[in-house]
């Protein structure tokens, strides 16, 4: 299992300097003075540039190539990659431990806040082929995920309100108390720095009920772990053609998935009029009619989601009420549609 | 666990062609007609060059979207990847279906006696990494090994004989009834055929005793599944300086395995004059003092040891009896004076 361990500032991260790589985004340089004074303490550094590109297969050999070469007088059982950065250096640094001399022990530090949430937990990394996202990957679980406060303050408060999607969506998909959790955190009621402040608070909750669905399915065959795909499936086609963030993509699959589920009749027109108004009011998650995608590109971007089941068909995770998700199988032609009658899509 | 299947020819292996992508040695193109006739039925099919570059992780970005696109109508849940070849092939394609979409279904059709004993089970996938040998790498069970007897039998003598120390290894560990079976097999005294046909009626025993270890130890974590090592510390500097076949390298590695076994007052000298007797008239391993390694290349090859401990040890594995290895940590510097001593490394 993977242990949390919370700390205030990055310097009391302390790691053995002989048998440690560090992945760092080089970003944290320019943002953070604790970051730079404790780096510069360390021994075997490798700053990246965060981003998609990084991701790419393509360079992977060449970085693979360098890193070897840092590490190459560690013996493989005794070395570990502490990765510091987002979502895009903890997927690149997390496959890399996975298959460098088939696994060295990881250690992720996430920077920004969608990370901290959940891209850090749960032991999915990824590479990009030709591309398409995640085409290539593993399952590999840090042994420690290390929350660092000063680290997750200093980000850019467009990255906070980014990652707010998936704690709405993780608020939606187990109710109850993470739901009222999640309500106490508000984009515009709110400034920036009350907003984190709750994030942080908030933080062991979130992951422990991201961490709930996904021990019970770590790899993703039982089907249980794919309700954390609510707003995904509509959300990656989104990120993928108008390139938005992840959390912008996200918030507006949720809203997608909201309205299908309620076009379904599965979800009550009252609550599915109060989430709405939540996602407006509250996340800043509204309709923007003039992204209309063509239909054609829908269906190609459906078609290549991992989630695709046979020929035609793709897994939708619907919304019935707070705390209750059902996964469905619909036909990329109903839901493509469905998204031309909402006015998602267009001819 | 991984299921193992029995057939006599390639024509009894039956897949659905629409979610499997079979990739396979070329080279069996030219030796077997009922591989030809039956490869020509198949939809989805990826010839390779069997080979240590193959194994090449800067060429592998390339092959991943080679295979991507002829996969590109398979959902991930349903692909099946078979691999038809020797341990290059199984490597390769081992490590793409491991991380394809965070990993498919895979099948090994071993077509060299080498993979059918060893390589093909246990999980282990493999790429090189700038001309280091599986530096990138998996654990990663086929959910099936189907071993196919035409196929098997079509392979060049030589490529037989050279699986002959993988079964002196196996045997020489288990001892006991393992140790009589290995036995019955002789590369001098019978015919070619007479060997291969002992050696199909043995394999099923030899997977077994394999396998006995590794599931103990599945990801070599607990120091189980290390004691398969013995003859490969040694070996590997073989194979990589000289370019011997890994068989011939793995060979003369068990010689010297025995030797510092014998030095080291663990094997006694009976056993060890009557080891070493067999070694050289049943399984024609001879030493051969022309090829001595200069020290500095020795040193060099056993820093980069996977089973390097920690700065200037190794873990080495010697034999005390039939059936009794012993794991022990040597440093690299007694390991060169030793070599240097009985003359297979020179200043």
């Amino acid at each position: 299992m993977t242990k949390v361990r919370r700390f205030q500032t990055i310097s009391q991260c302390v790691f053995d300097s002989q048998s440690t790589v560090i992945i760092f985004d080089q970003r944290l340089l320019e943002v953070s003075d604790a970051f730079r004074a404790w780096i510069r303490k360390q021994k075997k550094v490798y700053p990246v540039k965060a981003g998609e590109k990084l991701k790419s297969l393509d360079k992977f050999p060449q970085h693979c190539a360098q890193l070897a070469n840092l590490a190459k007088d560690i013996p493989s059982r005794k070395m570990t990659v502490v990765s510091i950065g987002g979502g895009s250096v903890g997927d690149f640094s997390g496959f890399f431990a996975s298959c460098f001399k088939r696994g060295v022990r990881l250690v992720h530090i996430p920077s920004t806040w969608l990370a901290a949430i959940d891209s850090a937990h749960g032991g999915k990394t990824a590479l990009n082929l030709a591309g398409v996202k995640n085409q290539i990957g593993s399952f590999y679980s840090a042994s420690e995920v290390i929350l660092v406060q000063d680290l997750l303050l200093s980000q850019p408060s467009l990255l906070a309100a980014d990652a707010l999607s998936e704690v709405l969506k993780i608020g939606l998909i187990k109710g109850g108390k993470c739901w009222s959790t999640v309500q106490k955190i508000k984009q515009s009621d709110y400034s920036q720095s009350a907003m984190t402040a709750q994030l942080w608070l908030a933080l062991p909750e979130l992951i422990a009920a991201k961490m709930s669905i996904v021990k019970k399915d770590p790899q993703e065959k039982k089907g249980v772990r794919a309700v954390l795909n609510l707003g995904h499936t509509f959300g990656h086609v989104l990120e993928s053609h108008l390139r938005w963030t992840h959390g912008k993509s996200i918030g507006h699959g949720l809203h997608f998935a909201l309205e299908l589920s309620h076009a379904k009749g599965l979800l009550d027109s009252k609550l599915y009029g109060q989430l709405v108004a939540l996602l407006a009011d509250q996340f800043k998650i509204k309709r923007l009619p003039q992204y209309r995608i063509p239909i054609k590109k829908l269906k190609e971007l459906m078609l290549k989601d991992k989630k695709q089941l046979s020929s035609g068909k793709v897994q939708f995770v619907l919304l019935q009420k707070l705390g209750r998700v059902v996964q469905t199988e619909i036909s990329i032609n109903d839901v493509v549609l469905f998204a031309v009658k909402s006015k998602w899509a267009q001819k």
